[in-house]
């Protein structure tokens, strides 16, 4: 049993936001099943948006169930080790910066293999990257946290272009891959260790 | 001139749900205009996001102006004898009811018809059953009902597992979809009545 | 290099969909990402929602970077020249409407050329012209503009309406779709300009 690096980043990253999207749930003290389908949404967003942009479906969570056990099983763990958390807001963010770099290469490669100009493949990686945090906050009622004052998905489009570039000075993808990976997760731990954002106050009307 | 149960199923839960966003919308008090359009998101919401998952564009309503004409009869109707209806929120429950028990069915046996897994299958059917809703209530800017405290979306899992052991045991497939969906209803019934939720106060952090 | 008359029409409306998106950002003082995202989903969303509806992938944008980079530029310069103008108020009130008349007919067409029913066409492009908006004001946290009191929706759907009415009386395609685009945008002002909405109060309960 052999897997591609495409399918590790893939199992990584739907891990990654099955856990932020619990933790955003539970927070919210919505029920068991409320936490569930957070969960679940939150995992498979970016993906069965890119999907349905590509025209291609059945979207992938519907082709293969093992990514919704996986989801399921990484929920129920997440739920049952809450106790021994104690920074829920910590543990949120670290998640959530792992599945954004995850998924947003996962979409900038799909982009790829459909035949997009890169300045699409990137926009289909920050899409993949984001929709499932923004889906998650929408229906918990908040306001997306790509939409607040912080740097978010701007790190998504700088990873995608740093992508373009390695390959072009002819780095292996693969190794280009964990790089971009590293550097959208790392970005954003600098931004908000920073508080780094964009000067929203320029546009005080 | 002859109706399969499908199409029986289809429109009644077209009517139900119809009947189930024009309450809501009139409650929220929306112009005429605004509440013919929630009765119609609410009506063909479900079935439009099964049909962008399964690519099976264009999506239903717009291959058949029947259900758009029946939506738009449905839901002047019921406006119309508005005044005769005292209890607004117990219409809105029961039709809202009948529409996730007729929907899921609906939903799960495209999926049947699909190929998918039977526990994609399940999946399909509840979010065909509760799209409707979540669009809804989004759009009237109110919590969605499917993530308050009552069971809302387990009932239409628990459904969906229950046709495959009917079916399993060889019961005829018309009647186990009747099952199903007077399943649904009458969990959904039962739920509310007796104020049944999942333990949320277990996520208490 | 010559253009259809489809291609100014699509042009225009993505010029007037990013210049209402980014005021609409602006006033909610996002950041310059933010107000770039915002401005590229306003002018976007219709067309993106109409493409998965109709099966037409990968949607319209992505095949074309040449929208992005209009979208991206018309935002940022509407960004710099914001300081000139006084009332944001009334130019994101033009703007919006210029979008809705361009962006409906764009819809209608479209539904024309997949064989949809008249009937169909005109809920095409009264969705196409609509979505924007409604993703925006959702986007925005805001009551969507075409759930509130004025009347905003239905002006689209008599604005289809009156094409297949014109058509029917064979004036040519061509001026038939100035004549409508003039006639959901001077309605809009007039609706507005007179306070006219549907009587909501009918609805009291």
């Amino acid at each position: 049993m052999h897997f591609s690096t495409s399918e590790i980043i893939e199992v990584l990253g739907t891990i990654s936001f099955a856990i932020s999207g619990t933790f955003a749930a539970m927070q919210k003290r919505l029920d068991p099943f409320g936490v569930l389908i957070i969960a679940f949404v939150t995992s498979i967003g970016g993906g069965t948006v890119r999907d349905l942009l590509l025209g291609d479906t059945p979207v992938a969570w519907m082709r293969d169930v093992n990514y919704c056990l996986l989801i399921l099983l990484t929920s129920l763990a997440t739920i049952y080790f809450k106790t021994h958390i104690k920074k829920f807001k910590v543990t949120l963010f670290v998640f959530d910066s792992m599945g954004l770099g995850l998924f947003t290469m996962l979409g900038l490669q799909k982009g790829i293999v459909f035949g997009l100009e890169p300045g699409m493949c990137v926009a289909l990686g920050t899409i993949t990257g984001c929709f499932g945090g923004i889906i998650r906050d929408t229906l918990l009622n908040q306001i997306p946290l790509v939409f607040r004052k912080e740097i978010y998905a701007t790190v998504c489009i700088l990873g995608g272009i740093l992508y373009f570039i390695l390959v072009y000075f002819n780095l292996k993808a693969d190794l280009a891959k964990v790089i971009v990976i590293a550097f959208i997760f790392g970005m954003r731990v600098v931004v908000v260790r920073y508080k780094l954002s964009l000067p929203a106050s320029y546009f005080r009307s």
